[in-house]
């Protein structure tokens, strides 16, 4: 299954025969107090830096959260889209838990977007599925509802099941431009939970063979060598069917490991993608000091 | 299944609930002509740096080959046995080609050792289980016969059971001490070869649940950044079932590696061997200068 996205120049494409998807998560205030500050006083000019950073990195996508208490975040998705879209031709991905802010950056967009995020819960589904048919954009389908993050890997492919059947039969939207979410945790709460995650991995590619993304950052939040943490999980859940992360595009250790994962996965019969990683890693490693927090 | 593999002083277990096995690789004079030469002239020396350096990168196995080009294989065996027993409590893996040389390293050997390797050649079969037998020790096998070395996982399989089934019911080997090697080939001839070792590596963990090991090295052999390869192939295995690896404990990036999928398969709950691989790591790093080739 192929979910292609779009710039007005570029298209990338996420599918389990296609690269991994790198899905930049750097443009996001959230942990980020400076930037959230400049968010405020309405000053953009950081994303400049975590766009060129990105790119140098590995991107292929770009996620972009302006959830910046107080601010008018419907205001500053359209100006960040628009200053991302004048920067780079990689497509974005329009991220907000406020539906306004979703239709605002949607609208501004050019190209077809990925909407990150509706989850299983009827109301949700309701308010954000129209949206994404009407822009013609692609959508992440999170497995947990008004009740309940499910514990159990077949309870997530169920919701997983509901997102797919909603959006397909109420709403018109192709299954190829759903992306489910299968759910990383952090693996410094209960060491069970990367197994959970890799299990619904496994299982949602044997059900629906979708397309899959997931927060990278998540599982090792809070541990110690969270680099080595990630360049080991990512290529178990490659492995296992995941075929897209939004993810530190910035961390060459990550970066090479997913780049690894594709050679050895047979994704890059020419090594070309990795080449052009490793050159990416040594250019990014060596303009460190310019590209930290 | 638990691979019990001991010392004079210590045990080592194999098994799908104990942190992943590191077989160190180091002592052997492959592709070592300095080492070749040593060896030749009797000189042993060198292996004193070999086992400094890989229980300071945290092998928990080491595997000892002195298959040196016209020197006594069978007397350095013994010698290098009774040298490196006389350094480290960690139980060795006795590997060579020729059975004498089995024979005599088991000889020499105090307490439980694994031995590689038999194949599933009737003749090699005859000739190595005895000794396995007789020693009390376990035993690696390699699913490739006279014919081939076969494409196919399943196939593979197929001599495997053989290797289980003649070992078991004609020497009385303890299906616990049999550690299959499900053969890991370099993704630089042929990139299919890695998925064929994962399959692999599935099968005979749902058909036997036995204990598997490869030679990590091989996968990443004649390509680039092969530390990344590595790094990037074992956690894949890891979570396909794979519970050891003769591979280079000296690389902090391969070993920090398997130290997380420990973590994040939940072998480690406690995080003590990740932490002290992370120590051992940087300890190994600040003392690279004296422990290169």
């Amino acid at each position: 299954m192929r979910t292609v996205l779009s710039s007005a120049g570029r298209e990338t494409v996420i599918g389990p025969a296609e690269p991994f998807c790198i899905i930049g998560e750097r443009i996001n205030p959230t942990g980020r107090k400076i930037f959230q500050q400049q968010l405020r006083a309405g000053d953009l000019s950081r994303i400049e830096i975590d766009v060129a950073d990105q790119l140098a990195g590995g991107a292929m996508v770009l996620d972009v959260n302006m959830g910046a208490p107080l601010a008018d975040e419907a205001e500053l998705m359209v100006r960040a889209v628009k200053l991302i879209q004048g920067r780079t031709d990689l497509p974005l991905c329009i991220d907000s838990s406020i539906v306004e802010v979703l239709d605002a950056g949607l609208a501004a967009y050019q190209g077809k977007a990925l909407v990150n995020s509706v989850t299983a819960e009827d109301e949700r589904l309701a308010a954000i599925l129209p949206l994404v048919a009407r822009h013609g954009a692609a959508v992440i389908g999170l497995p947990n509802d008004e009740e309940e993050i499910p514990a159990e890997p077949h309870r997530r492919v169920e919701l997983a099941r509901k997102i797919i059947d909603v959006a397909t039969s109420q709403y018109g939207i192709a299954i190829e431009d759903i992306v489910i979410d299968p759910l990383a945790m952090p693996v410094g709460a209960d060491t069970s939970l990367v197994g959970t995650t890799l299990e619904t991995i496994a299982l949602l590619r044997d059900e629906f063979g979708v397309n899959m993304t997931l927060g990278a950052s998540n599982v090792s939040f809070g541990m110690p060598d969270r680099h080595a943490i990630g360049a080991a999980f990512l290529p178990m859940a490659i492995s296992a069917g995941l075929t897209s992360a939004i993810m530190d595009a910035r961390s060459p250790q990550i970066v090479r490991a997913v780049k690894a994962a594709d050679l050895l996965l047979d994704r890059d019969a020419w090594g070309a993608a990795r080449c052009a990683a490793i050159q990416a890693a040594q250019a990014s490693q060596a303009a460190q000091p310019q590209g930290g927090p």
